[in-house]
């Protein structure tokens, strides 16, 4: 299966969980929301850190992301996520929010901190309130678990996953100002077994001193290029949510502009999101192979995301990967209806993967290729769908899967 | 499974054909594009008709539809289509457009009619230039096989044919002026399996004395409403095309404005299309269900038509329909990310089919539905997804088709 090798010099994979960074203790125990596996997550730092949170785009909100949106805009420092698994409290109503207002309320109350400097995540099945009667002991007793020990963080991490097959976690050592600056993040995918839907969730702890509008800044930029670049299907969940949390307590210069040590951050933090973007994408459920669509030499910006994620989306493209079939027709027939801007005549397609490259387009027109070299390409589990426009200077890089007989059949089950 | 039963009382369903039209002849062939099946078609109207025509949206067009629509901005009138299945002739560079031109001129010749006035299209194998050596000859032979019997109408409406398992076609009889009014229609839908694309063709006749501009305005219209509604996998292909030729010979006052008649042929015309439109769903690769999704009391129609159109397309609420699932937390989910507006705490939810109808959200909160009748809902072979929200008077409607096993494995099927 897909490792991702990096081969950079300004960093490197360390052993941890989202407790390594300096300040941070966390918890992971089993509430009852599930009937045996860990339902309940805590995140805590010694101090109020800077914290930034990208949400779902969707209408539909779950009732914990309009507390945290509320959280934030009445101030960029936080000092605990609470995040529940099992059960998504969305489209509960009043209910619902009161519920996420009490879990607040209680968190707060066992750490004696500010209300407002707590958010609150959750995921699961929709429509159904949550138990409080359960909720409330498992909020007072996971407050007395925070530990700062590797155990806490993998609990942490193993109490998120709802039909996850595994944990998706990472973390990453760096230097800026001559410190050791630790970043580490926990992420949860597209468990999409009815009544859960594909909530994406993703946490990240780091040392690292940073104003909160500038962390703010850097997390929708990367969020832009990474989970917002990912497809299993296309949906958007009530409940997505990425928050990073700075302790600051690394003892850099306080980054307040977007300065070279911020762009050495940036650097660590769009490797790190990439990597739980992709870990998301290949625990899909059904999902066999890992697409990346990049398309570069495009006009804008705007024009390659659109075609990179129109290819990466379209069912037809995606049951053809799952066949190991190179139909270059479809990817060009989906950049075609997409929307984005481009000259079809002068397109130029490709795929690369372990077992080498080979081009199937050149000029908007198929080229003779080796079927035996485009199978073994194809055969791999991470295979890159090259796209040169030669229409610009601007690219973008789109992430999916395949369309699989196993994802009709998670998806289509009655439910038991 | 889906038989439309029409309960007006301005038109009748008749036995007929694309000759059925006072002025049109037919014919269908087998020529050789295709091993053995029949490959060619061609309508032929004894006097220059009134012509609209609507053609795909993607950017990648292929030849003939380039063709035609510079044929159709020369003159709005137009005395012949042909039409070749087996190769789209789409991908296939100036070599392409020459061939397209070629096909034209032979009919053009062979009947002695103006080249502008020779529509071309083309559907199956892209990439392939096509091979005029059997293609010249073809053209020749079926200028002479063009009859006004109905197996010439049948012939036709099964030469157009890719990986369809029947052909798709209907006949409506109305009165108009007090003159009777024939029209019919052929369609050809959805095969998939590479390197054919999903395709929708349809050609329709009349003996309608219509101006062409009139014409084409009813043409977009019910397009809109109808085939630009239906979606089997989201994905648009580079030969789409709608046709509709009038040849004025019913002797009704020829219609030159939105008049009385006008609307009465409206409402015959919408339900051929419609018609033929959900006949291509059902036929799609894999369906086993047809979805109507109708959105009502939106605050306009472009959001109606946007969240409906959101829901026919997510694959999951598509795979929970070919589970028989009452998945209601997918639907919502599926409008919220729509980009369409509404208020999620007024949409009211209901499942309408044969065996009754089951309301599932109220105010956008569950109720408490029984499940068994659920089941039994859907169950049926045609499910209406009805959407109130309770925010305007706008609506629309849209068709799709559940997501099965079958289908991924026809489209994920290596070529050979």
């Amino acid at each position: 299966m897909f490792r991702y090798q990096y081969k950079g010099e300004n960093m490197k994979i360390i052993e941890g969980t989202i407790v390594s960074p300096i300040g941070f203790s966390a918890a992971g125990i089993h509430s009852g929301i599930k009937k045996t596996k860990k339902d309940l997550a805590l995140i805590y730092c010694d101090i109020p850190a800077s914290t930034a949170i990208a949400t779902t785009t969707n209408i539909v909100k779950a009732a914990p992301i309009l507390w945290c949106e509320k959280a934030m805009a009445a101030s960029g420092k936080k000092q605990a996520v609470v995040i529940n698994s099992g059960n998504a409290n969305a489209c509960t109503g009043a209910q619902g929010e009161v519920d996420t207002y009490t879990m607040a309320s209680i968190i707060s109350d066992e750490l004696d901190i500010d209300k407002n400097d707590v958010l609150v995540s959750s995921t699961g099945v929709i429509g159904v309130n949550l138990d409080m009667n359960v909720v409330k002991p498992g909020l007072k007793n996971i407050c007395s678990k925070l530990e700062k020990n590797v155990q806490a963080g993998i609990d942490a991490s193993e109490a998120i996953l709802t039909t996850d097959t595994k944990t998706k976690t990472l973390t990453l050592e760096l230097e800026i100002d001559g410190e050791r600056v630790i970043l580490s993040g926990m992420a949860k995918g597209s468990g999409m077994i009815h009544p859960n839907m594909a909530t994406m969730l993703s946490f990240i702890t780091t040392d690292l001193d940073i104003e909160p509008s500038i962390l703010k800044e850097l997390l929708l930029e990367i969020t832009d290029s990474t989970y917002n670049m990912v497809s299993v299907d296309g949906d958007t969940s009530t409940n997505d949510m990425v928050c990073v949390m700075a302790s600051g307590m690394a003892n850099n210069d306080c980054i307040t502009e977007k300065n070279e040590a911020y762009n050495k951050f940036k650097e660590a933090f769009y490797y790190l999101n990439e990597y739980l973007a992709k870990e998301i994408i290949l625990d899909g459920e059904g999902a066999t192979k890992l697409l990346e669509c990049c398309v570069h030499h495009a006009s804008t910006k705007k024009d390659a995301s659109i075609l990179a994620k129109s290819v990466i989306t379209s069912n037809l493209v995606k049951t053809a990967f799952f066949g190991e079939d190179a139909n270059w027709g479809r990817i060009l027939c989906s950049l075609g209806y997409s929307g984005g801007k481009f000259d079809p005549t002068k397109v130029k397609l490709s795929f690369i993967s372990d077992a080498g490259e080979i081009t199937l387009l050149q000029d908007g027109m198929p080229i003779q290729f080796d079927e035996e070299k485009a199978l073994e390409i194809l055969k791999e589990s991470v295979i890159k769908i090259d796209i040169n426009l030669h229409d610009g200077s601007e690219s973008a890089t789109a992430f999916g899967c395949d369309l699989s007989y196993e994802y009709v059949k998670i998806n289509g089950e009655y439910r038991t």
